[in-house]
């Protein structure tokens, strides 16, 4: 057989397919050893196939559900992901947890605290308080039933910047961040400023200075480095598909060096695979490189005191399926990486047990 | 000053302004000797102020009119162009004309007969009957009133075809096309089909036996060069922003040769300035060259009585905006090349008279 | 262990691993069940590692032969895949099989009737005549020790049309060829031509009427399909990437249907999984779904007689790699498929003995 | 006539016109009023017609001078353009100088001071003491018969700086710069690193403290705005052609607000008509408005003391080839912005006489 499923393996419900982080996902859960991917809900009556979206084996099987017949079918699934716009997540969450199903949501929705949810995504949920952000290398404990997966920017951000504020070496308050996205980032809504004639040949600016990543970075460089920070940041939206680059540039404290620098990372990702780091060299940071790669490339380079990382990741994978799969490793007590494919182009398969 | 129009230039009227078509045809208005660009037609009661979407001198001189300010000012107004979805055009022609308004229409609305235009673009309008094909070198006599302006596929089509036809170069029914668009041939429409992260790394056929330039080349080819056609059309769209390749293939009839076919472009065009041709040598067709230009650039080979014609357009201007430019020189009685930039990027002005 | 190779694995020798071919082949090599990828040769004296130019696991335990160090080792390999430029593989191919080293070269060096492959070529070599062109569905017997892997527009067009000629549907003579390529097609050479700021926004044809496909495509059409062809062929370049889609024109002969055409095809590949094919419908080719896939998509659309095949592949993958890699697996005795990644993204692996 | 040039224009010499900026420069001198460009100087003895390059009226009739003549005619222009590398410009400023010709000069050759120039470039010229640095509002005084026109990062660079430095608004010590360009700005050479296939899909930043013009930037940040900086300055190259824009981050000095931004930019060019700016607001930046236009768009925006400023140029232009047009026009004592295409599209042609 095409599956090597245990048969032991959760019962998996997907939303948003569509998408382009909701393909790769359903592209990524239907190779995962653990996991059955046995339903897609759709968000209207008409007519919807996953495998008219992705192409891999078992997209065939996977069934699909009308938006009415949720309820009565909630109670079978362990996990949902909820790649969906903000306001759908907070409407299908709470339904999904009262049938005892754990949901990892992909957008913004429970990522913040009330009020910033409120005026950046304009929704406000009474789960809030329970979500977990779900930034795996800093996640600790047992997993909520609820786990906010990180948004691209902010993935590509916090994982570069928090082992540095973690071991003290840069002044949090001369932090800079120039980021670049590709265009597969803005979701794959019908607007006219996404239209290829408007997309090629263009690099500007957008959202100066009021981007809703922004107070996702400060509240967990809070909560996770214990630092307040305040940067600038300005994200731009690059005339390619897919891939996000972040540079982070801010004054290390007096006497750090490259090789404190390195420390701090290794450190922080002794036992997480799914970063890899090291000093900058040129040509050694390639979009293609990295595309459908789980992992997050950082790269450093410090002059006289100025530090400038460079913080590479596959918008759609780590920026946010192979994220939730990480997520979803964690609520079963398996490795990240397992089913991810490695950043070698190998699929690693975990050999244990399911929580 | 900066506007050189005579006092004596026809108050002109334009709507559809923010579409790709109508930015490039407020563009060349502007900088026309003969037009006075007065009104914009916004589309419905929103803010709208040309100069947000044309970078050009009197770009924010140019006044606005509301849907239902319309039929109270079309008076004032000698010429129209209607840069416009077919069903907006069929609405909108009879009650400019009605006020003595001449028009120019960019959409399919009036460019096939009536049963083809109702299948085609599910709109038939009465005017039908008296509408003109404004293929500029072809067409003969006093302008009509309403003048239908051709497709981008059709015009880079014809003006390759109809002197092979004339002639009699070519047999009719092994001719085959192939034809490359860039994106914004599709216009500025919110399509999923068209974001960029659609349309990147594509180049596939649409429309296959179906695009709604087929009926309208063979309806022209039969019209100006008295043969009937029914060729092989397939259109593909590109990862390109603007510019239209057609390529057509056919076999010649016995004996003829290049310097035929030469002569063939020689005859047609000898009182057309704006279209280019010749042999066909390794790098001598350039979209970027022909970029915002009003020429069609022919290129042929032949082997051993195999005909390869490849005819290059910028798809906005001589696909659309320049070619509608053209059609109101006609209607002024001035050559055709008045106002529009030469193909070596210079504006050449006509210092003759206005009908 | 990450390599899972068979320790009876023949082992394997590849030049030109730098190249965009020989990249690909070098991570389908590593990945390959029944292959050990030893060593790569480089082309000079320069510091050379694999895993430079390859992220895959096991790339960093190919070793590198410098030029000089050939002949020494030549006796230990089984097999040896040239992806080098014609006169590199003519001088390389008869030391290795002198050796007794199989040859899989991915050159023009090989394909074509000697006096061709010198006009076409520029070089000549004693071991034309024993060479065998690998379309892999279409070679019969036993495999010879020098494959010439084919071109990838030939094999692009040659799978598209060898089942209509040989059931004898099309009027050979009316055939035209209109093809567009990915910019990796034209290799990793440093040419003006090939450089970003020319290649983007252009599609012009190239090599009009003197492509050397045309003769391999003439070729292989009378040797598989016995049948004369002289068809126009017009090769584009396109800014995208990878990807390779050819579109053929041809007139059916009388009361020829599209279910002739789809048993035709079924016929030609009942046996052979890496080509599917159907009747075209909108939005059914795409670049990227093919990427990285071993497969050929073939769309068909017939009108009146005329018949219109779109035939779509991955230029680096079967237009080169994936392709070389299933003459490999004629070679070992083992399914054309084995080690490749199916089109629905999966790693197919033989449990098939190796010869 | 098509050329109205005066009489009295003086001679023109232009070297380098196959690269991306000597085209540009071509086609502008072509159209300029007060310029007779009369030879181009080719590198070699290969045939060489300018209009084979550049499709402009009056291209053809444009002579060829081979590297052997040009001592025996250097004497008959009055002013030579060099679009050269730096180590063509040295070997030809001094034989042009020579004769009475001034030299403006695009390379880096005559920039930096004689050990930068050495180290950056791996040139020192003789000349270095008497060049002047063609930043023309800040220019001064009568010009030297050598000009360094300024390299294109650098161009967008100081003149969104130099106000603010002046003004004394920032703190010198906090500015980050990170810098995009498009991929005609790596010139138009035959390097692997800058195939089509290399570039599309990537954005890495590149020469990551080692650009040659961050010694440019700060040298004249230092020479017009009297303040010592040492910016991180981090550049990219996009797939996009043509472009440039730079992104500068800074602390500003207690008490500053955006109207004494504005103020400060007002003051700098109340007499220099190319640069406009203003606050940033969403969608108001656009690389293709700005092609092929000779402005620099500033924009800027304030918050909480963190000042960000973005500075957007077309890289041939104002980067390169109509910067050049300005130095020319100080050398004539006609206004900058004589004969240049305004950013609105119309050619202002200064009624001033000719120094």
């Amino acid at each position: 057989m095409m599956h090597n499923h245990e048969a032991s393996s959760p019962s998996v419900l997907l939303v948003g397919a569509r998408g382009y982080a909701g393909q790769e996902l359903a592209r990524l859960l239907l190779a995962h050893p653990s996991a059955r991917l046995e339903f897609c809900l759709k968000s209207d009556d008409a007519a919807f196939r996953l495998d008219d979206y992705v192409s891999a084996p078992g997209a065939d099987a996977v069934e699909t559900l009308a938006p009415g017949q949720l309820d009565a079918h909630a109670g079978r699934f362990q996990v949902a992901f909820l790649a969906t716009p903000a306001e759908v997540s907070v409407e299908l969450a709470p339904r999904l947890l009262a049938q005892g199903c754990k949901v990892i949501d992909l957008s913004g929705a429970f990522r913040l605290a009330p009020e910033q949810a409120s005026s950046v995504y304009g929704v406000r949920s009474a789960l809030l308080s329970e979500a977990e952000y779900g930034l795996v290398p800093f996640a600790k404990g047992k997993p909520a039933r609820l786990i906010a997966n990180p948004g691209c920017y902010a993935t590509s951000i916090l994982l570069a910047l928090i082992p540095l504020l973690r071991a003290g070496l840069i002044e949090p308050e001369t932090l800079v961040i120039d980021a670049k996205s590709g265009a597969t980032g803005a979701g794959r809504k019908a607007a006219e400023r996404l239209l290829f004639s408007e997309v090629d040949g263009e690099c500007t600016p957008y959202k100066v200075a009021g981007h809703p990543h922004h107070p996702e970075i400060v509240r967990f460089a809070g909560q996770f480095a214990e630092t307040v920070i305040d940067p600038t940041f300005t994200p731009h939206l690059l005339p390619i598909r897919r891939g996000l680059l972040s540079n982070l540039y801010a004054r290390t404290r007096p006497g750090v060096t490259g090789a404190r620098i390195a420390e701090a990372y290794a450190e922080a990702y002794s036992h997480y695979p799914l970063v890899r780091f090291g000093a900058f060299a040129e040509g050694g940071l390639s979009w293609r490189r990295i595309e459908k790669s789980p992992d997050c490339e950082i790269r450093y380079s410090l002059e006289r005191g100025k530090l400038s990382v460079f913080s590479l990741i596959d918008n759609l994978m780590k920026g946010a399926a192979s994220q939730a799969l990480e997520n979803f490793n964690r609520l079963l007590g398996i490795p990240p990486e397992t089913g991810l494919p490695s950043s070698l182009g190998e699929i690693k398969i975990s050999k244990e047990g399911i929580s």
